[in-house]
């Protein structure tokens, strides 16, 4: 049996071949995204993500289909001329690079690789503030209690978290933010094709602002639109119905395991991977500062080298992934995503210890 | 067993359920997008779809998540100015209202719900022509001839074929158009979430012409940027990976039956529904002319309401897609797409006739 331990896509919650048999004798991909059915199930998806997070009843889910589409959709709905960016690896990148493409006013603070940010002044007439919470290219984890002190600070510009491959770890003071959103071929351990956008009352007035003003904010995923389909469980274009409904059923065995004890279970296994990683003879965690480790993607220093490693554990059938970009060949990254099941841990410790 | 006679979502094409057993056996939601199996897989999916519609070897798949956002995309990346579309029910309107939202100049030429279009003269400056192959909304079917002769009478402006729910039903003849798109949940009997452009060089140069501009041609779904992917057997995003794959089994299912064949099955349901409907005591073709009638969904006016005549079929287990829009309860739209066997075709024409 192949156990992907890989940072997304990844291996599948162990419930969902099941669920996608459910599926297909339910029709689920047949029926009409117009119908009673549809609804049912739209709505019963968004109400166990509503449980899962505990978002307050004025936020909205909003579906895309994956978290680039997100970054474009939040720039193009909310930012008329200038947007802030947390730049600490290739994903947060991509969010800034998407601002220059749509020759926004693009802002960005650095961090080097594997490291997390010190506190940076916030120019006047920032409209977004975007953080990554887990830079899934480098496991550096931003800290709550740092997104909260912009809060704090700079209480007008909108507040964006990319959660992409943390959800459903983080219990979020949403009153602290914005947005938050996904993808759920990460910690959900879902087929890769659909991004969920958990948005809050200012996003959509800000959109609502912004399209007032004359200019566009899109064709069929503007904010506004979007949100007055999703209250009646409905889409605006056919969506991807089978991905909202597996979602949802994977939402629904999270909140039976107690997404308190998952969250638990994560912490302790990250515990013990950076412990190994710690009294390891040669390898180390790349991120040196403990408060800045990401909790669901942990990446190693392999100063020899990744690729005989990778292949060695290739061989007992263990999917780990690589360093990203600069850093492949030299890295491992290890998803502790709520997939995986005791056993697969216990596998996944006795070949990495084998190989040391 | 339920047979889903609507067009889109409907009936799966009867082998996706060993399709998608056989995928989750080879983790294909699982593996990397970025590795040598995704790209095997990818390269297997796309010359299949070029084999499926004889495409040139100069133009691109390129691949988005509905159809929906191809009319986006298209305008975003082709249209500095004007865009022309022929309207004829809710989806072209629905690409013509898109490019209004986008702040563009787009000019249309309307024609009545069931009608065909008669030649109207294209304004100078126009950069694209938009038909619609066939309205899903009122069962119209515009001809190729008449297509085709704008390429000859307007050889500058590009010519887009939205082929949503007729693909890949039509032998396009490739010099005559520029693009030409689908979504999956129709013709290919697949789950929805993933649109498919099939995309001529000259789309490409535009787009590159209109970036090299400084104008912004969108941030992830620029078609340069996209075209440089799909040639590594590779996407932008992390993809709906799962739908690529079954989409490419679909096709070569489709090759091993014979292309032509199907076609030509198609052609012959289509004949004898249409003669059953002429033949009726109270129903009738809503498309009257015999030239604009769609061969792949088939529409009825029903003057005594769809209603009950939809209860019953459901009664039979037969899903019969509803009149659209403002047809709502007065027509039934049936579709006539390659998913369905000899058997599920006998079955619906006796319940058919039983009401009757």
């Amino acid at each position: 049996m192949k156990r992907f331990f890989t940072p997304g896509p990844t291996h599948l919650y162990p419930t969902v071949p099941n669920h996608i048999q459910t599926a297909l004798s339910q029709h689920i991909p047949s029926i009409s995204h117009r119908s009673e059915g549809f609804k049912n199930m739209y709505g019963e998806t968004v109400q166990a993500l509503r449980e899962v997070f505990t978002l307050p009843s004025n936020w909205e889910v909003l579906f895309f289909a994956s978290a680039t589409e997100i970054w474009e959709r939040l720039l193009q709905n909310c930012i008329s001329t200038h947007s802030f960016h947390f730049v600490n690896g290739s994903f947060s990148d991509r969010f800034f690079m998407a601002g220059k493409k749509l020759k926004l006013g693009v802002m960005n603070a650095e961090a080097d690789w594997g490291q997390g940010f010190s506190e940076v002044g916030i120019p006047g007439g920032v409209e977004m503030i975007n953080f990554t919470r887990n830079e899934t290219s480098t496991g550096v984890m931003t800290p709550e209690s740092f997104i909260y002190d912009y809060r704090t600070k700079h209480p007008d510009p909108l507040i964006t978290v990319d959660m992409v491959s943390s959800a459903p770890y983080t219990d979020w003071d949403w009153s602290q933010i914005d947005a938050a959103y996904f993808s759920v071929q990460k910690c959900f351990g879902l087929p890769a094709g659909l991004g969920v956008l958990l948005c809050g009352p200012r996003i959509l007035e800000r959109a609502q602002e912004k399209a007032n003003t004359g200019v566009s904010i899109g064709t069929y995923h503007s904010f506004p639109a979007m949100a007055q389909k999703t209250r009646q469980n409905q889409t605006i274009e056919t969506p991807n119905g089978l991905a909202i409904y597996l979602l949802g059923k994977v939402c629904q065995d999270m909140l039976a395991r107690g997404v308190k004890e998952m969250r638990q279970t994560i912490r302790e296994r990250a515990q013990i991977l950076y412990e190994f990683l710690e009294a390891h003879p040669r390898w180390s965690p790349f991120v040196e500062d403990t408060s800045f480790r990401s909790q669901t993607v942990i990446v190693a220093d392999l100063p020899e080298g990744s690729k005989e490693v990778l292949e060695q554990l290739a061989g007992k059938d263990l999917i780990i992934g690589n360093g990203y970009g600069k850093m492949k060949g030299k890295q491992l990254r290890i998803a502790n995503f709520p997939a995986f099941t005791d056993q697969d841990f216990e596998v996944l410790l006795t070949e990495l210890r084998k190989i040391s």
